[in-house]
């Protein structure tokens, strides 16, 4: 480690005479990020360290490390050092043109994903992408060692095109003890993330023949294009306040519906048991295929999650699930629980188009759930999501009494409907006047004339580290009071 | 230990509504134990916690507990918290299921692989798999903490669906150091393997509407699969001892051809530098588009290795190479250089089936190609296979001078021709008598009469470690020394 700061090299205009130097010592810190010379990333010495190199006192550079967390310029992470997070409040903050950049540019191009916020907005209020500043680096490091130190070497090989056997042994008993899911570790096919699997499922339609599949009025775009792609006509469903509506011409024509049925994306209810049924029998009478998008049925909080609709027909509905939400997407784990009637056909998909992911991970995800880890990490994530959303919700209703919060307490987004006579467009461009990124609730609308909704924009209440929440939510409040 | 239990998650289906909670609760543990949801040897959480969660009371949790213990459902010891040991009586042992599951799964499906020999083969020459007792695990190990320690974490978001930054930058830098490939980090796009990447540019030529791809005499089944399988035809091309031959009817058709230049998998001989410039004529003047799997280019042994063909014509020659042969295939990390005019198409096939690999792997990735870890691994490599591919060359010719090996001193396999009037089928037969798996050059066929070869063994030197080498190689010389 102190071989590694070694290597740090950075000319601090610090004024060693002076009687203050900590405060000389911030000053030339919070300069060195302003011009760029500390760009948003980088991993400052050890405070002994620059204690050492500029030839002052440990605690003094402890002190204006601490200043600058406090004030946003830095990060720190017991273990992993101290870091630049960018200027606070700054309009142009480079950190957001980063994460602009390496996102793709925002093209949304990315799967059940927060593209990043347009070059200057700050803050990224749009949904999809959890608090990466609490993935657990340590823990994921340790499950990694673990998982290489205790694997025999033919698990390195090409892995079964199902995933190793010992994360599909631990994903089954996971997701039967949380979700209620019925299957077992023949069944289950870890794949790169739910659009991985979608994509597999598509595969699997079109070689069945089928024509159109079902979806919900709204939902993610990326979902939709990747059917599309294979040529499978979308039919979507209306929705009321039970969730998707079955029955109609959207079913009469489909080979399969893709459902969100423990918190539909975006508008937040629940599909009742009473649908939930319905459409398990709609599949069971024409063969069809059900795909469970279940992207975060772990993040319930006014009460005990609704189990997985997969248990009501286990031969008909396919379960996909990731650990995006819960770890990081860009660990690109995700796993289907598939009927037994189609596993094979699956499986052809998978082994033919090659996207499954590696082994070391999937090993280091198992070791993950068997120690409990995984168990902790989500009950840290929902209560400080729990927390966000309280935050939300309490921030609107007192800045501006006029937006309303729908759907359940649950996830990681919400939809706030507008005041009354505001259009979505007109919100959107207010908030990024406020720095603050969001999207608005006609960017998921499936389109067919099902999606009628009023106006509202859908807040992804996850995304902001900590210490920029309270500001992030305060700006979005403001922007929604305006006129 | 209590946080722990805390924060265990079980979707139980409690009735909270009715009087009897103490009685639903057993029945809901009961049912999870006996449907396997709560798998023998899960921990239970504290009664106090479940309590908690549950909204009752925590004596009710306790009693429950103690019910199902008298019943044998459960065990308890002080100190060490309440077990599930299985439905009473029920006969198989959880950990003999498991041990059954974790040793289950071959892997003859998986693409570039070596199928696991038969039940009772106890020495695998089959081609594809490096040794794997070779990984580098500590030092993989030490890389992933470089990765994780260093890293920004916007890098954990979706990634770039052509990979992270570090690690495109890397490759381009490795790839022209050691290939000669002429490309830059924003043409790189990082897959999953090659069978990913080949996969991606068969979508990317079925939706510019070709029809046929010619393929080499000899290959890949798999890649065949993957071709076919979006509807694409095969055209076969005869090869000499130059290596595939351009012209007639197999390019007259083709939109595209697949080819391994370096190292004509499985014959063995290099595309010579008078074919490369025909097949680049051809590409640029129909605009097809050449895929160049340069599956083992870093692994030649008399002589410095011939460079990537793609630096002869960038803009028409897809280059791949995945990280399967230097570290594991497991590691499931390949990459692509596309050409600049492909790049998008590439791009938005890679996003719409969401395969790509996951970001911590990539950042390793990274760090141990700058540190220089990568080179050293593949010198060490190339050394123990340049070691073992004399000793097969010796064995042979010693005990079984009548079988031949040809092609040039390079990559992890031997074509080995059989002595005159021996069949494949005998020879693979009289192998597996001596506990040795093999597969014959006609597996490799891609048929139309393209491929009529001498009667031959594809013998994958690199897959037996170190200690069941010398044994396995005497035993295939024994074989073929059979009348």
């Amino acid at each position: 480690m102190a071989e590694h700061w070694a290597n740090f090299d950075l000319h601090l205009d610090v004024n060693l005479e002076g009687a203050r130097l900590g405060r000389s010592l911030e000053d030339a810190l919070r300069a060195a990020i302003r011009d760029g010379r500390l760009p948003p990333g980088t991993r400052l010495p050890a405070s002994r360290a620059l204690a050492a190199d500029l030839g002052i006192a440990r605690n003094t550079v402890a002190d204006a490390f601490g200043q600058l967390v406090a004030e946003g310029w830095l990060s720190a992470r017991t273990g992993a050092g101290t870091w630049v997070t960018g200027s606070p409040g700054a309009p142009d903050a480079p950190d957001a043109a980063v994460r602009a950049a390496e996102s793709g540019g925002g093209t949304g191009s990315a799967p059940h994903t927060a593209p990043g916020p347009r070059r200057g907005l700050g803050y990224n209020l749009r949904p999809g992408v959890p608090d990466l500043s609490a993935f657990p680096r340590r823990e994921w490091l340790a499950a990694t060692r673990r998982a290489l130190a205790s694997s025999p070497d033919h698990l390195l090989a090409y892995p079964d095109p199902r995933g190793v056997p010992p994360l599909r042994q631990a994903l089954a008993g996971y997701l039967a003890r949380t979700r209620g899911v019925s299957t077992d570790p023949e069944r289950i096919v870890v794949c790169s993330g739910f659009v991985h699997g979608l994509a597999l499922l598509a595969q699997v339609l079109g070689a069945r023949g089928a024509r159109a599949v079902a979806v919900e009025s709204h939902g993610l775009p990326e979902h939709r294009a990747v059917l599309s792609r294979v040529g499978l006509r979308l039919a979507p469903m209306r929705a009321d306040a039970q969730g998707a509506v079955p029955g109609g011409a959207p079913l009469g024509e489909a080979g399969a519906a893709l459902l969100t049925p423990a918190h539909q994306f975006p508008l937040g209810m629940t599909l009742a048991p009473a649908r939930r049924r319905m459409f398990a029998e709609w599949a069971a009478g024409t063969g069809a295929m059900l795909i469970e998008d279940d992207y975060d049925g772990e993040f319930r909080y006014d009460r005990h999650p609704v189990g997985a609709m997969q248990a009501l027909a286990p031969d008909h509905v396919v379960y996909g699930g990731t650990a995006s939400k819960a770890l990081a997407p860009g660990l690109r784990l995700g796993w289907l629980a598939v009927p037994g009637r189609l596993l094979e056909e699956v499986v052809t998909a998978a082994v033919l188009t090659g996207g499954g992911p590696d082994a070391v991970n999937q090993l280091a995800l198992a070791e993950l759930i068997t120690s409990g880890g995984y168990d902790r990490q989500i009950r840290h994530a929902r209560l400080a999501y729990r927390g966000r959303r309280d935050r939300l919700v309490a921030a609107l209703s007192q800045a501006a009494p006029l937006a309303r919060v729908t759907g359940i307490a649950a996830g990681l987004h919400a939809v706030v409907e507008l005041p009354p006579g505001r259009r979505e467009t007109d919100a959107i461009a207010s908030a990024e006047r406020h720095g603050v990124a969001v999207l608005g609730l006609g960017e998921f609308d499936a389109g067919a004339g099902a999606g009628q909704r009023p106006p509202a924009l859908v807040v992804g209440y996850a995304t902001p580290p900590p210490h920029a929440y309270t500001t992030a939510i305060a700006r979005l409040a403001a922007a929604l009071a305006e006129e």
